[in-house]
C-alpha cells in the first residue's frame, strides 16, 4: 500500500476498496500513514464523499479498532437509543428509565455537549453523586442486574474514532455525513446492542439544519447497521424549536424526571415516546408503536418508570433524594422573565440561538476541558404557534446573578419572532427510516 | 484567523480572501498551522480549485517566503525559460547560451529529474566539474559577467514552496494545476528576471498529457506573471513523441551541444527556436519571430552560441574540452539497438514509457537521493510517421553492459506502435499564450 496514491484516488473521486481502507486506517493507527496523510484523505473524503460500502467499512474498522462489549450471555433484548443532538434534547434521561421499565435492557454510551448542544453526561452529572465513569466491566453488570447503564465512552472503545475525531476537529473536516455516521455506528456497535434506534434531529437547532442531509445520514447508518446485522430504526425528528421547556442541565434533569411521573410538556413526551416506542418493538416486547405506547403508559403510571430511575441512580452512586423533590436541585439564584414587546403570534425562535446562548451563560462548554454549570438555562414557556400579549413573559432565565440575568433576558428576547397570522406548531416526528 | 474555519471554507468550495490565504501560509511558515492542517488545505484545494486571483496571491506568498534576487543593476532584459518537462527535453542546454550569444540576459534556477522525465541539472552535471550549486553571488556575477548561469534552487528561494512540495508529494495533492501554477511562477518571479516563457508539454510524455488542462495551467501561469507586472508568453509544445533523439544525461549533453554547432534533429532545433525567438522578442533584440530566427541562426553560424556554452561551462567550472569532442563523454559500454519485428509505419511511441524506462536503466531517480547514471539512454532513430522495415533499428539502448543492454532493447521495441497506414508527424507548436 502506498498512501499518497490512494489518497489521490479519492481526490480523484474513485471509491477505494474495502481492503484499502483497512489497510490506510490500520497504518495510520500503527503510526506507518503520518497525521497529515490522514488529514488530506479525510478531507478528500468530504470533498469528494464515501458511498456506502465504504462507509460501512471504514464505521467496522473504527469498531474493531477497540473492545466490542459482549452482552449475548444477558437475556433479553439489548435496545439503545442515540440523537445526532439538538436543543433540550433530555430524551435519553427519561427514555432509558421508561425502556428499562418496560423490559428492554437498555446499554447507553453517551457523550458531552459540544457546540451548541447540551450532553447526556452532563446533565446526568448534575445530580450529585452520579458516576458516569464507570468500567465496561460495572457497565455489564448493570445491564444484567437493572437492565441499564449510562455511561461516558471509555477508552477501549473506538480508539481509532477518537483520534480521528481529534483530527477532524481540527482540520475543518467535521461536516462531513459519512464519517458523521462511521463515528457515530462504531461506538453504538461497540455497545453489545442487538438493535439501535436512532433520532436524527433537523430544523434550526440540529446540526443537520437541512431535511435533506438528515435522511442521508439517516440512511446511511440504517445501512451500517444492516451491513453489521443489527436492526437500526432511523426517526427524523423536528429541532425548529427547543424540546419541551427546559435548556439547561438541572433544569433539564428536572423536567426528564417530571417526564416520568407523568408531568411535563407535551411535544417532550411525544418525542419520548416515539422514540422508545420504536426500541420497544425492537425489543419485542411491543407488536407495534400502539402496544408500545399502552405499555409506556402504564410503567409512568403504575410508577415502575419513576422506580427504575431511582435504581439507576442509586446504581450508578447519586442523589435520589432528587427523584421527589427535583426542585431542590440546583435552583439559580436569579430568576427573570423575557417578555414579549409586543402582542402577536409566536412566528418562528432562533433555536440555534438559544442553545448557543444557555452555552455562554455557562451550560455548555466551547473548549472540551471547560466545566458546565449545572445551574444555569432557560425555561421556555412560548412556542412556535402560541399567542402572546405585549409584556407577557416568553420564558425565564435561570442565572447565578440578576445582573447577568437581565442582560441574559434581552437576548433571549431578541431570538423570538412574533409575527401576525396563525401559524401552527410543527409536526414533531418528520420521518421513519429502516430497513 | 481560525484554521479549521478557512479549511471548512475551501472544503465546501468558497474562495478565500487574499488576507486569509497570507495569514493561513505565514502562520504554517512560523509552525502555528500544523503539516495536518496544511495537507487538508492542500487537498481541498486539489478537490474545490483556487481561482485565478488566489493563485496569483499564494505564488506572491511563496515569492515573498525568500530572497528574491535584484538584478535591475545589470544592464539589458533578463529573461528565463522554464518547461513543465517531458522526455528527452533538453532544450535549456542549448537555448540558454544561444539566447545570451544574442544578447538576452538568462538567468536560470533549473530542477533536477524526477517522475519519469529527466532535470536540467542533472545533464548540466554529466560535464565533469560543471557546478550547479553556485551561491546567489556567483550566480548575479555570472549573469552580469557572461550573460547566464544555470544553477539549481537555492535555499533561499521560495522556501515555503520547498516545504509545501515535499508535503504535496506524500499526500497525493501534487497535481493541482493551481498549486504547480504557484510552485513554478513563486521560484521563477524570484531569479530576478524582466520576462519568462514557459514550455507547457501536453502529450503522452508530459505531465499534463490533456491539452485543455496543459492551457489550463498556461493561462494561470501568464496571469500570476501579469499580476508580478512580468510579461510571461506561454508555449504549448507536442509530447507525444521524445524529443530530439537523446535521452539521457549526456547523450542529450551532446545532442544540445551539436544543436549549437547547426547539426541535431529537426524538431529539437523547431522547439528551440520557437522558444529562444520568444526570448529574443521579450528581450527587446528582435522585433518578432523571423527577426530572432535571423539572429539566432547567425549565433550558431558564426559560432558565437557554441563560444558562449564554452564561455558558461567554463565559469562553472566544467571542463570544456568536451564541447568540442562530444563523443567522449560517458560513452556507454554497451550500445545496442531495438529493432522493428515488422515492416511499417510508426504510428505512435509509448513516450511516458521510454522515459520510465531511462529512468529504469539508471538516467533518473524513483527518490530524491538517487545518483543518476550520466552514461545510460537511448537514442531514437524513428519517430511518428517514419517508415521501418523489417529487422531495422528503431534506435540504440545505451547501457553498462551487454545483457542488461539486450533486455532493456527489448522493452524498447515494445514501446513502439507500428502500423500500416500513413500519419504525418504531430505539429511540434501547438498554441500560444499571452496577455
Amino acid at each position: 500500500m502506498f498512501a499518497p496514491e490512494l489518497l489521490a484516488k479519492k481526490r480523484d473521486g474513485h471509491a477505494l476498496d474495502d481492503n484499502e481502507i483497512r489497510d490506510l486506517f490500520a497504518a495510520y493507527m500503527a503510526g506507518d500513514v503520518a497525521d497529515y496523510q490522514m488529514s488530506a484523505l479525510l478531507m478528500a473524503i468530504c470533498c469528494k464523499g464515501f458511498d456506502a460500502r465504504e462507509t460501512a467499512t471504514l464505521a467496522d474498522v473504527m469498531l474493531c479498532s477497540g473492545t466490542i462489549v459482549d452482552l449475548t450471555k444477558i437475556a433479553g433484548r439489548k435496545v439503545d437509543k442515540h440523537s445526532t443532538g439538538g436543543v433540550g434534547d433530555k430524551v435519553s434521561l427519561s427514555l432509558a428509565p421508561l425502556v428499562a421499565a418496560c423490559g428492554v435492557r437498555v446499554p447507553m454510551v453517551s457523550g458531552r455537549g459540544l457546540g451548541h448542544t447540551g450532553g447526556t453526561l452532563d446533565k446526568l452529572e448534575s445530580c450529585p453523586g452520579f458516576n458516569v465513569g464507570l468500567d465496561l466491566d460495572r457497565y455489564q453488570q448493570l445491564v444484567r442486574d437493572i437492565g441499564c447503564a449510562l455511561i461516558g465512552q471509555t477508552r477501549e472503545i473506538a480508539p481509532l474514532d477518537k483520534r480521528l475525531y481529534a483530527l477532524r476537529d481540527v482540520t475543518g473536516t467535521v461536516e462531513s455525513i459519512p464519517l458523521i455516521a462511521c463515528s457515530i455506528m462504531s461506538k453504538k456497535l461497540a455497545e453489545g446492542i442487538d438493535a439501535l434506534v436512532l433520532d436524527i434531529k433537523t430544523g434550526r437547532g440540529a446540526f443537520m439544519r437541512d431535511r435533506e442531509k438528515a435522511r442521508e445520514l439517516g440512511k446511511l447508518m440504517v445501512a451500517i447497521g444492516a451491513r453489521a446485522n443489527k436492526r437500526v430504526v432511523a426517526v427524523l425528528t423536528q429541532m425548529d424549536q427547543p424540546l419541551g421547556a427546559a435548556v439547561g442541565n438541572a433544569l433539564e434533569w428536572r423536567e426528564a424526571t417530571a417526564m416520568l411521573r407523568g408531568d411535563g410538556p407535551a411535544d417532550y413526551k411525544a418525542c419520548v415516546y416515539a422514540l422508545a416506542g420504536e426500541m420497544l418493538v425492537l425489543g419485542e416486547v411491543a407488536r407495534d408503536q400502539d402496544a408500545a405506547t399502552r405499555l409506556l403508559d402504564d410503567a409512568v403510571k403504575s410508577g415502575r418508570a419513576l422506580s427504575k430511575w431511582r435504581e439507576i441512580i442509586k446504581a450508578q452512586g447519586g442523589d435520589v433524594s432528587y427523584v421527589d423533590a427535583p426542585e431542590r436541585l440546583h435552583p439559580a439564584e436569579a430568576i427573570v422573565p423575557f417578555t414579549a414587546l409586543k402582542k402577536g403570534i409566536v412566528h418562528g425562535i432562533d433555536t440555534r440561538g438559544v442553545g448557543l446562548l444557555s452555552v455562554r451563560m455557562g451550560a455548555g462548554r466551547t473548549r472540551l476541558e471547560d466545566k458546565v454549570d449545572p445551574a444555569v438555562g432557560l425555561v421556555i414557556d412560548k412556542k412556535i404557534g402560541d399567542r402572546v400579549e405585549s409584556g407577557e413573559a416568553l420564558g425565564y432565565i435561570h442565572a447565578r446573578a440578576k445582573p447577568a440575568a437581565n442582560a441574559f433576558a434581552e437576548e433571549a428576547r431578541a431570538l423570538y419572532e412574533i409575527g401576525d397570522g396563525a401559524v401552527s406548531p410543527p409536526p414533531l416526528v418528520l420521518e421513519r427510516i429502516a430497513t
